[in-house]
């Protein structure tokens, strides 16, 4: 190992970042943020951008937030760690398991803390299949994902996510996968169809999916309320509803990823309420600390619990868990979450901007390059394409879109506003505690960027 | 979801511990910790227990360091999150990348962070798919580990934990998986066996095992220097290094799972170094960052490093990453533990206990429990049988023993002592800072334990 060599090399020699280019890295020095205030940040040259995706959808109650930051420093200082496990805890892990239980819409909550929203989702995977063994079908294993959606980086689930492309890169084992198509309403109708009948055709794909796999081998079908990474695409009307009676006649689970929806996301505290949907289990991260500390969650209903509890009683223990899983600094910070979600009337507060959001978003359609926007709760698309090219647009989870997006989120950087650049959109979602003022200004720099997108094209 | 009703029953019906019994966690309340100094824990009621094992193997050194706090606070209050990707990220993670690529003992170290010990393990197996896919040998995917081992509690790396009744109880796939023997030395030796033609027997087994799955479909081997877990068995002479030469002629990958060992456990900061061990990738956690706040690294060389840059920059990112893999938090207490490694001269403390750790657990071995100790580092297992029925004990990574490890534990719990229980042991593993006047009090009682464990047996 040459040292010397490496400190005239680029520092990014070294540190390999996700979702980049691992030669330019090693070329080019990183984008480096050394200071957050609100729904800013700061790179180390002094520059300031808007967060307007919070980052990772996460930073959902901005940057440097005293109380949080406070929450945490208490933790540190009282108790710095103490993993839970083999029956000992910390009071902030019991606290925050009962607050998350009442107000999580799972009929009867009982919650396992993880790390990482992968690691909830990679865990909720192995306990619907320990469930099963001890509930006597260890044959229902199959878990139905819709594509273009995103479940985590673990190589479970990475199984789960739409994208052949992503795990054929990877060598992802998805023998136990299953997909359907992702609602795009109404890119994805067929001319002339309605709203209703484009969702009872997406519910028939699901029932045909269902049958041809042998509904005995199912488990659970996956789904974000909201899918942002997807290219934010609302649900079709009477969608989750439809899918839950069908799901009911086969016994098979639903799931809800509320790891980028969870806490606000969609103007109620969970995506899951807003959506009138009923799941079996919820799984949470982001949102549930602000992203200030790692922690992520499964809220499991009674009836899902019940297994595990009979079968850890047959076993002894059971043998699962993680040193991280509801570390107690953590779990102080998404106490203090839930705390500021009610003093501060957070929800209120997105509610009532919501309708400032949608109108900001909407203005932006007289660009030429936005063919379309779309809105959800305080989440949002601008659908792009060249002048005169627009066309349909499928639901993409791609972070490699290239292409015009990727010009928009350049340029989105250079003018100050930092977007997610998707197959053909860009996707915003802001931290909640953006005000009037602060959407004003995001769509100025917006608009800057795709004006300087547009003068770069060629002629 | 009647909370007046579940006010009214234990709080553990909501919360799920790990690595417990969910029947008892629901009747009985945990035990709480509430505070933590040096080596020493407190319970709600203010009893003091010595973390004999630093919890999970991870508060390595000790509690509520004046300094880790610290960090951690400068952090928070500067900026508490950015999520590493994208080509973006924080000076504390490029710094930290630096400092533990110059560190590991991996030939041009390249360092890809994520949040737990698991998701470390779980993506390295993913990143070694990917690479070898890149090199144009995508059959290349079976990796080999150790039975009585643990590797994380993802899906993927509950695969290589060499327990089937763990994986059974999960369902867990195992198709990319093989096992051979974990080393037990002297247990596992046959009647005269000697050390060296121990270790021959246990490289044929390995050798065996490549060639009937056909060596071109091996990706790697990946153990534990020393598995503190399964029962703290040192390798013995020449394992690793006959292990590696026989992984060379197949060109298959040597990987070290430092969750446990890395960071002082074995006298330097890592146990491939105390074992000789030269691998290709090394991960880590816990001990990283004093498990103050979560956070792990994979540490890849140049050669396997190459393939991954080599794919991304084909398909224009890498496309895996986590929002809480390198946090930012996290980041400025591992730079700060590595600081605390040179000021304090940790490894040289360690160096100079070790005598003193070693003395103190043999002097256990006049007790009529204990059928020998075994030490290696700051690591140890006291082995104990009741009278008269000391036989051979395999490796055993069972967190539910019962029978008379569990009573120990117990009766350590009743001493204030904490210790891990294992089938036919306790295994244990202070605090780095540990004094030689603690590890005193540690020893006394740890026979405070077996005195009332003998006491209470049936006559």
């Amino acid at each position: 190992m040459n040292v010397q060599a490496r400190g005239a090399n680029h520092p990014g020699n070294m540190v390999m970042l996700p979702f980049s280019n691992l030669r330019r890295l090693r070329e080019e020095r990183p984008l480096m943020f050394v200071k957050g205030k609100g729904i800013y940040t700061f790179d180390e040259h002094g520059r300031d951008y808007i967060e307007a995706v919070s980052t990772f959808y996460c930073v959902n109650l901005g940057f440097s937030d005293e109380e949080l930051i406070e929450a945490a420093v208490e933790q540190l200082r009282a108790l710095p760690m103490y993993p839970s496990g083999i029956h000992r805890t910390v009071p902030v892990v019991m606290e925050l398991a009962e607050r998350l239980a009442e107000k999580a819409p799972v009929r009867g909550g009982h919650v396992m803390f993880a790390t990482t929203g992968s690691e909830a989702n990679d865990q909720l995977l192995k306990f619907t299949w320990y469930a099963n063994r001890v509930a006597g079908e260890p044959q229902r294993r199959k878990i139905i994902s819709r594509r273009a959606s995103y479940h985590g980086g673990t190589i479970a689930t990475t199984a789960l996510a739409g994208s052949p492309a992503l795990q054929e890169a990877f060598g992802i084992p998805t023998g136990d996968s299953l997909f359907v198509s992702h609602p795009t309403w109404p890119i994805g109708a067929n001319p002339g169809e309605t709203e209703e009948a484009y969702t009872d055709r997406l519910v028939e794909e699901l029932r045909q999916t269902i049958e041809a796999a042998g509904p005995e081998t199912v488990a659970a079908f996956i789904a974000e309320p909201v899918s942002v990474s997807s290219g934010m695409f609302p649900p079709p009307v009477g969608y989750f509803q439809k899918v839950k009676a069908l799901l009911d006649r086969y016994g098979i689970r639903l799931f809800a990823d509320e790891v980028v929806t969870g806490f606000g996301r969609t103007g109620r505290l969970w995506g899951s309420e807003t959506l009138g949907i009923e799941p079996d289990c919820i799984s949470c991260a982001k949102g549930l600390s602000g992203a200030y500390q790692p922690i992520s969650a499964v809220v499991m209903s009674d009836d899902f619990y019940s297994y595990l509890e009979e079968g850890s009683n047959s076993a002894g223990i059971f043998n699962h868990g993680g040193t991280y899983g509801g570390h107690p600094v953590s779990a102080a910070v998404a106490l203090k979450v839930l705390d500021i979600f009610e003093r501060r009337n957070i929800l209120g507060h997105v509610q009532s901007i919501m309708p400032i959001w949608q109108k900001a978003l909407a203005s932006l359609e007289d660009h030429p390059l936005v063919t379309a926007t779309r809105c959800f709760g305080l989440a949002g698309a601008v659908q792009i394409a060249r002048p005169g090219e627009g066309g349909p647009v499928a639901a993409s989870p791609s972070l490699a879109p290239g292409g015009l997006s990727e010009q928009l989120y350049q340029e989105g950087l250079a003018a100050g506003v930092v977007v997610r650049p998707l197959q053909g959109c860009v996707v915003l979602a802001p931290p909640l505690i953006i005000t009037e003022a602060e959407i004003g200004e995001l769509s100025r720099r917006l608009r800057v960027a795709l004006d300087a997108t547009l003068a770069a094209l060629p002629r």
